[in-house]
């Protein structure tokens, strides 16, 4: 059987069983608090959207794999990346990209360590993140009665991609293309987040993928408000705009990385008050549940997905 | 000015300058021990050899990584992978090589604890590695009078590939070829060497590179004896075959991922007959002095490096 007909999840869930991957990121104790770690891949055909600025890979490279750190309520210590380069390219652009990626680093209050350059026909670039904490958040915590929250915004990133990928370039110039140039891995609001916490991951995929993770780790079901999942009123004008659903934009658009995450209501209520964040459902029941303009359907898992034809 | 201009080693240069990037793997204080941290790149068509079968392609990969943490004297503990597949490969060609990865760890002691996957053209692999140590050893310590030492047998590995790349398969039923496809990354040596070494890299380029990697880092010089190299009888017999020189090999054939280190010889006494272990030369002097047949030249420092044309 070949990937593409397993698909990036199929294959992933095979040998995750085996190599008993559960969250965003790995966690091993050591001495008094958890190392947590993981890598991320991009690839020129398949993440880098046109018109990206050396720097904006730089950064987007650093940005994904903290935000893995971010989705364990972890600190971000230490970044290494590994560079596949193609011959042909600039000694210059490969210089603006990894001092962006040094900077981006640096803002995140992590370190630049280290890495490996081969060469390849296409770029490929591999970040590894390590963070530390004393708490790390799974996915696999959510508790009947938790509070489901998000932070920031929805639905951005995945509309700007569009707008990127297509004829409608004119209408580059707003915050969603912003977003997925330049996402920002939600560091400060995960440590705060990660305090209190029952179950915690980022919507790198999309926030139904997020919703149904963490329910399925859990052993929980799920009730979610369509009307009050966070899209800001450009995303909305901008969806409109290209005549595409916002609420499937939200519910199934990734890159927007922003953290979800489960929590008691008497925490939440102290967390509400330090971070940009909203509540958009319950955890309880059976399956998750999408309500919407008055009816209620279960919430179908969709994102992007590797592989899949 | 392109990256086929500068080389690896140029563009490593300059950038490695702003990273401060010095050793096989960066190395930070963590608690009461240091954490080293290493990532290694291997790339379908430049690494990967005719005829790797998948379970070699994951011990591969797991081993130069590997090799970089014995490189400062540590004991591996994770190892982390991102994969970039072809959409045709077949599942059970991936399952194999990743069940093999997570082998190879086990049996250097890491635990194989997560990864990514991406979809790219070629077969793409980045590992990661962290270990630890209370006495990291790094290029920079070498002292005038240490003993300079290698371990193993050095030369195989790059006769082997030739073996593999040329119409000389016939030949292939040998120990080179065997070094070639399954360099073993010397984690047990390095453990041993690492409390008392003052200096330590591996042979992943060759060992002209790591003996100037060394004397650079250090500041000083060398004198190293051709005829102490240690190169066994079947890859002597070997290069006699091929028509190569055996020296050649030795010196600036890389792939072997043996240890190079220097060490007082007070220690080395006790060192040389706990591992398999050869003294080849003696720290001091000015440059990196070769003596062979009677004469002293200038060592050159030869490798593979990527880029170049």
């Amino acid at each position: 059987m070949k990937l593409s007909d397993l698909g990036e999840k199929g294959a992933i869930e095979r040998f995750a069983s085996f190599l008993d991957v559960k969250d965003d990121a790995a966690c091993i104790l050591h001495g008094d608090e958890y190392l947590v770690l993981t890598t991320d891949m991009i690839y020129q055909k398949t993440h880098i959207l046109p018109g990206m600025s050396p720097e904006q890979i730089g950064r987007f490279i650093v940005s994904v794999n903290v935000s893995d750190i971010a989705a364990m309520g972890a600190k971000p210590m230490v970044f290494l990346m590994a560079c596949g380069l193609p011959r042909e390219m600039e000694y210059d652009y490969l210089d603006r990209m990894l001092r962006a990626a040094e900077k981006q680093c640096r803002e995140y209050g992590a370190k630049y360590v280290g890495g490996d350059t081969k060469e390849t026909d296409a770029l490929t670039l591999s970040g590894f993140c390590m963070g530390r904490t004393k708490r790390p958040v799974h996915r696999s915590g959510a508790k009947k009665g938790d509070v489901v929250a998000v932070t920031g915004n929805i639905g951005a990133a995945s509309l700007g991609v569009s707008v990127l990928l297509s004829e409608v370039r004119h209408l580059g110039d707003s915050a969603a293309v912003e977003k997925a140039l330049s996402p920002v891995a939600r560091v400060k609001e995960g440590m705060i987040i990660g305090r209190y916490a029952n179950s915690l991951t980022d919507t790198s995929d999309s926030l139904s993928t997020c919703l149904h993770d963490i329910a399925a780790a859990s052993g929980v079901g799920m009730k979610v408000f369509a009307d009050k999942i966070p899209v800001s009123a450009s995303t909305r004008k901008l969806a409109e705009k290209l005549g595409l659903s916002v609420l499937e934009s939200a519910l199934n658009g990734g890159g927007d990385y922003e953290l979800v995450y489960t929590m008691p209501r008497r925490h939440y209520d102290k967390v509400k008050h330090k971070i940009d964040t909203t509540e958009i459902g319950v955890v309880g029941g059976q399956g998750i549940v999408l309500v919407s303009d008055g009816s209620e359907n279960p919430l179908e898992k969709k994102g992007y997905e590797h592989f899949l034809k």
